[in-house]
């Protein structure tokens, strides 16, 4: 078959799906702008504290680009580390109670960097089958040998870990990105404790917890993973773990190693909202999304609050509506969730005023979602 | 094996190959500063024409920055994407002579999309055995066939085309980031229009060509890659093609759909980067490029100019040697160059001024390597 005739048959299952997808330019300063033209305002944003739009992350971005130029213009290990990004790796491993830290340049590349240098075809990686893309595609370029078990199924996890010979690794996103809904940490970390399994946990969501201290799991073996380009506004990963694991990454990862160093203006970005996520500030901006949270449902662990609707034609027309009234909710359809469970996946944000709350909640009830 | 033990084995077999790597931070604006204090000028930067320092580049981050915030805030399809995205996959487009374009936030990442998009277990990928890690990485996660042909070896490919059944792709890079040779990009094209193959071709280091015009060669389907991070002085990849290749890449690519949109900054960084590239000022940033590069090696092609020293204790005293002196310049060793073969790598830029590649050319002679 001829590329062309392929491509074209591939494109033409997608529409026949419903599924075609594309771009659409959002023009915001923060959570409000026009998309495509259009006023709207955003419940799609992963800028859980605002910090994006922030006058002194703003102005970090712009000194960093100022002092150090616009790009790292080389791999980090020749010539592409920039003080910002040591700093940066010093405050996220402080943050994070470890050793040390390492910056990829996106929360991808970390995740690709730690499966791929700690898997491998004698490893076992026993992964929620809820997890995130990334950690997919990084079981996978490990050549680890990969077992999924049932969604926060604790018991399928230990009959998994039972069967489990040499070493293991188990694998969570800390808060679900298409559910919202969080993992059971705590009973993660006795399992893989207990089975001396290293527990890799993915916190790119954790703006408001669940929270693991390894301390209280004696013998835990435990690695970190998050972004920049989430709670701190910028883009990234990174991976905090013991000193030696993060040698080996720098030594091993080839996401890391093959790839330009983070530009000095993102990673000064993430590090001045780093800063203001461990301040007083950050206290209160956790504090206003909680509320926020609270009022559009209460008690929610996390900022990602999904309406199931079911059909995805429906999933769809709901999202049209909602846009129709300047509301940007993006509706999840397969293959991203299971057939039959199609959302509306609502992101909420610290920046978002009062106002902004009311018309989301007022729209949702004008729909009788509310 | 405890985790800790096998990291602490691998940490040891690393130091016992004397391979350990570790960061070093750069504190420069353009190519001249502090190697971990010590002053350096850089021989190691992909900014090839300088332009990371450009005060237009510069200013046109600041500027999106301070515009739409410091990051997209959520992955392209959902509201990651600013209008200095669409404008800089336009611009692309058009300065490859190509339909369309879009823009992945590595080039890593761009790799890793394109090949897995378009692999798969029924296609067959040729591969030059010198290619690009993310391109080895975007094989792997494929699941194509994958057969590596000898470097540049045409017959050899040749040879490869005519076994192959079903769908194939051809890649390579177009300018190999080690040896800082050229493809025979003619030939290839060629060969896979003739085999009805596509051609995938990387042009990361392209700053001076090879160029590939596909009008030149009825009947070839080409994808070009390239690099927002060397020559734009950013962050980030693209992928550019025609329309229907580059929309099953957003319906498709997941190093495209599930990761955050490239930070404003460094999309407008690059955007004002291509436009100075495009402009007199470009054609004069290349041509002072084309003469730095004839005063250290006249004729060669790239401004990757390799100095092949063959053992990797010799090539790493060099290294150190050239370093004291202010020069920084990498020694390059296995397993990223075949045992044997560790050189120095000399990467040169318009940015460089007379006296730099002075200090350059008679260092080099002071240790007999001129």
């Amino acid at each position: 078959m001829r590329w062309n005739t392929w491509v074209d048959s591939e494109l033409a299952a997608i529409r026949a799906e419903g599924r075609w997808r594309q771009n659409r330019s959002f023009d915001a300063f923060g959570l409000s702008g026009a998309l495509d033209g259009g006023p709207v305002i955003s419940f799609a944003s992963n800028d859980y504290l605002g910090l994006s739009a922030h006058h002194e992350v703003v102005q970090a971005a712009q000194q960093a680009a100022g002092r150090w130029g616009t790009g790292a213009t080389a791999s980090r290990l020749i010539v592409g580390t920039r003080p910002c990004h040591g700093d940066l790796e010093a405050e996220i491993a402080d943050f994070r109670g470890c050793e040390r830290a390492l910056v990829f340049p996106t929360g991808y590349a970390a995740n690709l960097g730690v499966l791929g240098t700690l898997g491998g075809p004698d490893v076992t990686v026993l992964s929620d089958e809820l997890n995130h893309a990334s950690i997919i595609d990084g079981c996978r370029l490990s050549r680890a040998v990969t077992r999924v078990y049932r969604h926060r199924d604790m018991d399928y996890l230990e009959s998994l870990l039972r069967e489990t010979t040499g070493r293991s690794i188990v694998v969570t996103d800390t808060v679900f990105s298409m559910d919202g809904d969080v993992a059971p940490l705590h009973t993660l970390a006795e399992l893989a404790a207990h089975h001396g399994s290293l527990l890799v946990i993915d916190e790119a969501h954790a703006v408001l917890g669940p929270h693991l201290d390894p301390v209280d799991v004696p013998g835990l073996d435990l690695v970190r993973v998050g972004t920049l380009s989430k709670t701190l506004g910028s883009l990234g990963g990174w991976v905090a773990g013991p000193g030696p694991f993060i040698d080996l990454l720098i030594n091993r990862a080839r996401s890391y190693i093959f790839t330009t160093g983070l530009s000095p203006a993102d990673a000064a970005a993430a590090l001045a909202a780093l800063r203001i996520v461990r301040s007083a500030e950050g206290e209160s901006l956790r504090q206003r999304l909680r509320s926020i949270i609270d009022r559009v449902q209460p008690g929610h662990p996390s900022p990602i609050i999904p309406l199931i609707l079911g059909d995805e034609g429906y999933a769809l027309d709901v999202a049209a509506q909602l846009l129709a009234q300047g509301v940007l909710v993006p509706a999840i359809r397969p293959p991203t969730v299971a057939p039959g469970t199609s959302r509306l996946r609502i992101a909420l944000s610290a920046g978002h005023t009062d106002n902004m709350v009311d018309h989301l909640t007022a729209t949702l009830d004008s729909l009788g979602l509310g």
